[in-house]
């Protein structure tokens, strides 16, 4: 039968030729399917799942929480959950971040950014403010907000025409420097490219969004916390904020709980989401500071409020979710534990993937490694796209048991923390025999 | 202490005078805060709750679907109830509706028709078509796409340079016609202003969206079932898509399980969400027809493919929550046994309210009944805004154990569906005395 649901990230086509597969139930790492098959979830099923997929204590918390509140429309209402959270959450995050605006998904966190930063320098008579800063190559979602500031053209391309314009700038390109430096001698000399940029556009300039470290959605390219710090002093100079959008890297990912701990900088935003709940349900978070809030607290009849909501703002099971997601990270030692398995990961990847011909780099960062495939590693020519060289190992690996989601010519590792060492060692090992397995196929 | 939460759609100085009310628990129709207060959620917690709160069924459909799987890449891979869902939800749609596009929030489904329709033009050669005509006074969410079609200047103003510009056109204001028409006498007049404006744009507009029957955020202004026949016979006829936005509407408010069935129309593009889990999590949808899908339906190398995805698309809890929803509406005929109560609910506030001086229009439609309030009901003048008439009532019935949140100086009644007489009674008594005391302090 046909099927009725269209996917998203999808040319639905592939799937005549690779069927959908249909998952009846899954447990810590593991997906399976109708046929029996079982695949280790080596991508967190989209950078979402932390502990494993139906873990005992999520579901326990969900449970607890059915029996007391679902939901509660989030104005002039609140709930135990929410403020569970809050409290909680705010101990873990930079001390200037003071305020959290709650909403459902990491697009529309990202859009609420936007928005306040926007509005705020409105509220304080800064009118010319209009545009936002991005990173070529970065990703905050695709949502029209988020898409004018998308750095990736796969996703922004066929909607260029009904966008806002706002001002992007070459990122960090670490493995094809264009000062020709390698990760061991950068000086961050690709700020110039940003420098340049917030200067010339100072006036117009509300705010700056990166995702810190790494750039996800834009092929897992990773850039040094150098560059993070040499940009939180140049807004801060320019009186421009910083937006940084931790909705992939946020919640140990990287190896800190946020990825701006490795580069000691306080943001004036911090979005969330993705790893907040587990990767159970969709809760999204908004952090801001004092100053932000009080440009917007007044009488009503100012009309300076920030009227954004959404019907399901503070959800009280996603809420249940999140507070036992950071009960988990405080009881079982998660960012210590995660130290050896992350380790282990990347040497393996070293090991099995260093020496073939395809490979033009391996990155990590924490609990994600990646390794971006290329025709000549000396030169770093990539593949012929229509090639598809990455999703054919993506397929292949599939067939090995093991969930490897591909973008582009890049394969990433990035499997709960919950993963234990023989896990790793299958799931590199698949995804190694898969890649000679296309090797060969095209004689590269 | 002072909170940490900025709550959507507030001004948080408001809170200051009228503190957030913390909710301990919830079940059935009713609300229990921290000093030991009840509310009627005559709301049904921001139009979300179907039937009621911490609803056993609910509640064991989510229990019992956290032991099999919380949430899995909907990219590549599905599950069985997206499927159950799908199929259970397109019986229930008009015919021409065969695809289903899952998201999480309102906005985004909103979103999603958007870039849709206009991706679709561009993809069949139509480029030109590159704006989208909206109803003065509707809302369709607050991400920047959903704003760039928002009527209602309160949540707009504030971004309006920052959005790229779209079409408004006069809304149906069948309260203060602008032809002097009643709602016994009228025969559309004001379709006019659509058919001017669709006929003078015609080349550049991909589609309409509008919120079939009821504007609900722009105060719950009604409009007759023949303004959306017209409206799709017209848009049908000059090539333009019409996207309905039942998000409010759906799941039987208006009497009918879509206010479309009303007008027998089939949309090009219908958004659904809220009462779809039946106000447990966000879940929303997107569905479109053959045509639309196939005109993305290429090799991959064609680059025509929708990309769009959020990470938590297909959520497979919220998924069971909305096939429960579905089967309760099969098993408990609950559209025929709506009908008492909201015919009750009906004719008590045309009791209490009709003879009241500041009562310029009772409304109904269907579970939905709203009271607009003005200076003079002959005149049919509003209250000056600073005067907050509405608000008042709003606090004056929480005192009273109601939670009936005005929008400006209209007060609407909007209880999940398994609220009892009594109830319906307590609810509409409450407001009456409410208003009463708000009258006699305003002198008016
Ligand atoms: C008609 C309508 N469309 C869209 C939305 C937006 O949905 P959400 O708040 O989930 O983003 C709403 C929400 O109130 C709505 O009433
Ligand atoms: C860095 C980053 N920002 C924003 C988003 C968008 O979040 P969502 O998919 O929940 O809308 C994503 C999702 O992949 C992301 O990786």
């Amino acid at each position: 039968m046909e099927s009725i649901i269209w996917h998203p990230c999808s040319q639905m086509k592939d799937y005549e030729k690779n069927p959908i597969i249909r998952v009846k139930k899954a447990k810590g790492v593991y997906l399976f399917d109708e046929k029996g098959n079982s695949y280790i979830d080596g991508i967190s099923s989209w950078w979402v799942n932390l502990f494993g997929h139906s873990n005992e204590r999520i579901n326990n918390a969900i449970k607890n929480q059915l029996e007391v509140l679902e939901q509660v429309i989030f104005a002039g209402f609140t709930h135990d959950k929410a403020l569970e959270l809050s409290d909680k959450l705010i101990k873990l995050v930079p001390k200037n971040l003071k305020k959290i605006f709650f909403a459902e998904i990491g697009s529309s966190a990202v859009e609420i950014a936007l928005k306040m930063s926007y509005h705020y320098f409105k509220n304080i008579g800064l009118k010319s403010k209009k545009k936002f800063v991005y990173l070529e190559n970065g990703y905050h979602g695709e949502t029209f907000g988020a898409l004018s500031v998308m750095g990736e053209p796969l996703y922004k391309k066929a909607y260029d025409d009904i966008l806002i314009k706002n001002i992007m700038v070459e990122f960090p390109n670490c493995y094809r420097c264009p000062f020709g430096k390698t990760r061991e001698n950068c000086n961050v000399e690709c700020f110039e490219f940003m420098k340049k940029t917030l200067e010339q556009h100072v006036e117009e300039v509300a705010a700056v969004i990166v995702e810190p470290l790494v750039q996800f959605a834009g092929g897992f390219k990773m850039y040094p916390a150098k560059y993070l710090s040499k940009l939180r002093e140049l807004t801060k100079k320019l009186n421009i904020h910083l937006i940084l959008d931790e909705i992939a890297t946020g919640f140990g990912r990287t190896g800190t709980m946020f990825a701006l701990e490795q580069a000691c900088i306080k943001p004036d935003f911090l979005c969330l989401s993705k790893g907040l709940t587990s990767g159970y349900l969709p809760l999204s978070l908004t952090l801001t500071t004092d100053e932000v809030y009080y440009a917007f607290y007044d009488d009503y009849e100012k009309q300076k409020s920030f009227l954004h909501s959404h019907s399901y703002d503070g959800n009280a099971l996603a809420c249940a979710a999140a507070c036992e997601t950071l009960n988990i990270f405080a009881d079982e030692n998660v960012l210590e534990n995660n130290k050896k398995k992350y380790t282990l990961t990347k040497q393996l990847i070293e090991k099995y993937f260093k020496d073939l011909d395809c490979v033009g780099e391996i990155r990590s960062a924490g609990f994600i490694s990646a390794i971006e495939f290329v025709k000549d590693r000396y030169t770093k020519e990539p593949f012929d796209a229509s090639l598809r060289f990455g999703f054919k190992i993506y397929r292949k690996a599939l067939e090995k048991g093991v969930l490897l989601r591909n973008l582009g010519d890049l394969m990433y590792f990035l499997p709960p923390y919950v993963i234990n060492e023989s896990e790793i060692e299958k799931l590199v090992k698949s995804a190694y025999f898969a890649t000679k397995e296309v090797m060969d196929e095209n004689i590269c």
